[in-house]
């Protein structure tokens, strides 16, 4: 099962980048996989959209990825919050070009849990504990997530919610969407 | 105490246009007078805002108006809901100018009940009982509303929930202005 | 199709009642008719559900109705907002044994726009344009709604929001119960 | 300044318990204090509140307390989520007879992003950067947080709200308590 913060091959995205090596914030892997064993991890995952001009969904945003072990699974845009980041920083998730339209109301649609144990929630993530605030995220722009394996893929609402797109995505992530379709009235 | 949808003088926006005499859903003055003392109303209330890139609000939109006595008074875009129209309908009353990012969710951030008498709820309206769904509109353009005896005034969201604004508006519209400010987090 | 208020029979629940015929809110069958072809008409529309101690929703109340032609429909608990009373008169529609958890909150899950016409909207209903604000009302009692057609099945979140339920409920009511269930986190 | 998470003297309520010395998920003061310095905290805030029987908050519990230099603050009742926990376990911050109406909404009113440096957000908290998933919770007992330096205050909604309150209430959680009635209709 894979998680929500995918390192990319030949990256160590929570590494102590150049210059920043006596920053206390960043963590090695090894640090990040020992707090991943005892603390709950704080996530951001957006739902990227595209409206219409009367501001109704149209289009959303799904991402295709391959697993390690070469299985292509589908799943969100999603970001761990890093120490003193702000959880408005979607951004670095969605990439440079996605122009969102960052709606004023701070508030996510839903808190979504994932317990390495399934079962616990409808949500999962074999590696660790982690509590994701989940926004709907309007975008006019392209989204090009950082993680070179992923790819979006914009669907309807309809093929968005479908019970085979479900079945396809990771960690109940099908739940996800259909709850971001519901709390912007786009879900049948 | 002034209502939700002024009629500007010489105007009469609820009688039949030209050319649509015969549509049932037009009502004259006096079925709208009528329907008034039967049944409650229905509304729309948009509070127009202005972001900054990280969607955080940084002006609120207040309207001016000139009371038929001379009175000046604060209050918020409003529009009566017409037979056959969407609540999303909102162009008409923030003007053409205003490019609105309808955002793509359709629940008010409340509803506020405008009883004709005062103390019944914080909200009253001497001519009518009105329900109104009210919403926050992040505009990037200009706003101008139908009614000729109005002007926006931009505030910061400090001057828009001071009790001296509070003071200052019609049918305890003051706290419709804060419950919008809070909303979207930017209450203090 | 039928409509969200139904008159049971031998009763007119908007005729005036007895020592309230001078009350001008109250409204003929005739005069209904007319502010139906004129107004959007105003309702309240409730998902009762059973909660564990946790919160957590385990069932959903469905309105089970035979039709006037012997069809059997299943709708959603609701009623028409009177001249006068506040949107959280619900005891009326839920029944005298409910004994409802009102939350505090005064935001409804949807605002659900019910239209003559087929496909303008999710939600229609032939014989008027009617708006409704869609609350999810945790209950611990029996519910018996006043319309004596009606009976009410106690369901699963599963069940309820299932293709099968959704495809005997009237007026696209079930796009109603799930976007219900998605605002409490309980729709998979 | 102080923290959400405030430990009562003699005891060390982040370390291992008797019998569970060797859950991983135990930290020590010093691994937690390291934690702090390294990745954001994730809280729940819990604000309880007392209704009529219509739903509507008649009064806000607020925590009083006083700090180890003797000085008298006010505050939220809060509680650090631990690894594997869910965010609904609210019992052990409001108290054994609490009986909180947990609400079927899985979504805060708000999340809080406490900072280090204060005018980063409307919140700080000295020690650490802490995210808060701040709920209104109604209860039908009485609250006695853990906490033993804590005393629960039951204010109005207008106490609650004063400028007067907000500045006794360390971290800016007096714009918090106005997100919190304004959340649920109380604010005026």
């Amino acid at each position: 099962m894979r998680t929500p913060d995918p390192e990319p091959a030949g990256e160590d995205p929570f590494g102590p980048p150049k210059g920043n090596v006596s920053n206390p914030a960043w963590l090695s892997e090894i640090e990040l996989a020992e707090a991943r064993r005892r603390l709950p991890m704080l996530y951001v995952e957006a739902v990227p959209v595209r409206t219409d001009g009367m501001g109704q969904v149209v289009e959303v945003g799904i991402l295709l990825r391959a697993t390690p072990v070469g299985e292509i699974v589908r799943t969100i845009v999603s970001g761990r919050v890093r120490y003193g980041e702000t959880i408005r920083h979607l951004e670095n998730d969605l990439g440079p070009m996605a122009f969102p339209l960052l709606p004023p109301q701070p508030v996510p649609f839903t808190v979504a849990e994932y317990f390495p144990l399934p079962g616990v929630s409808p949500f999962h993530d074999d590696r660790q504990h982690a509590v994701s605030l989940a926004f709907v995220v309007p975008v006019t722009g392209t989204c090009e997530p950082r993680q070179d394996a992923l790819e979006v893929t914009w669907l309807t609402p309809e093929e968005a919610s479908s019970d085979a797109l479900a079945a396809e995505m990771e960690g109940g992530r099908g739940t996800l969407v259909r709850l971001a379709l519901a709390s912007v009235g786009a879900l049948r």
